[in-house]
């Protein structure tokens, strides 16, 4: 198995993501093709005292920035690390594909040029969120702003077959993220998304208010790309702003800071619990391959992990489950089975 | 002035909203009009020791449930409480109206019944929030799933008058909900918000991405109605879970427990800066005189601090600085001033 690394993407490259390749290959034994600027990487790696033994490097002399637009990926920066790893993966010269580098240029990249699955109308990013159960898959979280109906029945789709493969639950519940948990409730997108889901080959629950989506309501959560992006921000928000109060009343006085020293396992645990890095990056389904938008704040480590989730979706089959059941589907809506 | 007040809406009429109106009568000296079934209210007051003295009821034979439609209200139940008390408010019998009741029916009562002020597309159902650095005012929440830009617009004058005229703050910063800064983002409905929003008599200060809005970057955030509900529910679920995964780390073993004695009267402290019933119900802006919907859940205090809430709302003239406002942008709207 070969991953293809985009060695030029996030705040950190190319430092972190040869760090984070060399960890990922000596610790998974999985092949890796670096691609970006090689005298570069061959320089930094040097300076770095990186063994580049078993790391291969694929030469493209320019990279994407957060400022170019996303369709550049396909035009003027054809020539980018990120449009030459997705030609690989296309090619099938790697399995999987990791980068950190401009969101939008992935999601357009990955579509147009790595391909999307049979009958997939828009690949959806998606991230898992934890929750005070575990944790739950988001999709949309930001690819696509406005979407139809059949767009959130098929993330659904592709949803639970990474939850089962990636995340072991078995018949992953697929909920409608909502303002009321009657069928009727939402704008018409929700509405016709719950009659659709009543004939997909998913566990559907129904509606998942947001209230409950922290309590592990659902395990996939599906919602329009800007809902989405507002419920995984809000969510990293009040997050960030809960523990930063929480901390403030642990360390008022000598005296509560030595109330918290008593706490301090259980304060880690918590914190640990409700990380998501730890999770990998965020997924891009619908495609013909996996691939992964690690953070952009990705350090080795991080990088190391998408690597790692890379492979695990590649060894487990997550693609072909989702193509399985998009077949189905298919068959279904064909014999009338959709209603 | 006198507060006409629902003496029938929410989980706990009368028996609370009796004690309630009580309690607001004897401290803040203020009118109230109970409206509900007249038998039952003078029998649980004398039950409960109630003195009605100062109090006056008026009789309607009905009231509507959470289970009824929300059109109910003026047609099959238009002899109930909330019908009847928004009569009154028409009427000029009283100058606020406080429900608990069936939010739906109180927004389509409102509109219908008491009458939204000149220009007003549709009326806001209106939430204050706590945030990291005081509270922001989310417009709406609820009442209108799908909006056009024109009507945030008009949420983020309103909100501007509450926040400015009810809680102290000069020039509120209004922005809008979106998945990103710049003036691009979003759908179209926020790109339009947008540009409107630039020529309206408001602080606009642009778009507030979900992750910086507990950290209060803005004090009135306008959004669909779909979108704020989604942004409430998330808020109080998430603040939910996060303070029992805290209490768990707190309440673990004997010692956490002594360790969380030195920091109970800055956990308190942090619960009650949380605590938004403190803000009182949710006002509905957009009316020709204020009124609020009081939570559902509400007990004699809740009732109280709604209608110590509509009562400032008469006081400091919220709805003469909304129409104000609203004359001001109709007159620019005319120059061709709004570009």
């Amino acid at each position: 198995m070969r991953i293809i690394f985009d060695a030029m993407g996030g705040d950190n490259a190319p430092d972190e993501t040869l760090k984070g390749a060399r960890l990922a290959r000596d610790e998974y034994g999985v092949e890796i093709t670096l691609v970006g600027d090689e005298p570069l990487l061959t320089e930094r790696a040097a300076a770095l005292s990186i063994d580049l033994a078993g790391l291969d490097i694929r030469h493209a002399p320019t990279q994407i920035s957060m400022e170019d637009e996303p369709t550049a990926v396909l035009k003027e920066k054809g020539d980018c690390s990120m449009a030459e790893g997705l030609r690989m993966l296309k090619s099938g010269e790697g399995d999987a594909f990791v980068s950190a580098g401009n969101t939008g240029a992935l999601v357009v990249g990955a579509t147009m040029i790595a391909g999307r699955l049979k009958g997939i109308k828009r690949a959806a990013l998606t991230t898992v969120i934890p929750s005070a159960t575990g944790a739950y898959l988001l999709a949309d979280v930001g690819a696509n702003a406005e979407c139809r109906p059949e767009m959130l029945v098929q993330f659904g789709v592709m949803g639970s077959a990474y939850m089962e493969k990636i995340m072991g639950i078995a018949a992953p519940k697929v909920g409608i993220a909502n303002i009321g948990t009657e069928p009727h409730k939402g704008t018409s997108l929700q509405q016709e998304t719950y009659r659709l889901m009543q004939g997909a080959p998913l566990h559907f629950i129904g509606n998942a208010e947001a209230r409950d989506i922290p309590f592990g309501v659902a395990d996939v959560v599906v919602c329009d790309g800007f809902t989405g992006n507002i419920i995984l921000k809000l969510t990293e928000g009040l997050a960030k702003m809960m523990a930063g109060e929480v901390k403030k009343v642990m360390f008022k006085s000598p005296l509560t800071k030595l109330g918290a020293l008593t706490m301090a396992g259980g304060m880690k645990g918590f914190k640990d619990k409700m990380d998501y890095s730890k999770y990998g990056g965020a997924p891009l389904l619908g495609l013909k391959a996996p691939v992964i938008k690690a953070h952009g704040s990705s350090g080795a480590e991080a990088f190391q992990n998408a690597i790692r989730q890379a492979k695990t979706m590649v060894e487990n089959g997550v693609i072909s489950t989702i193509e399985t059941a998009l077949g189905e589907m298919r068959q279904k809506a064909a014999e009338g089975g959709e209603q």
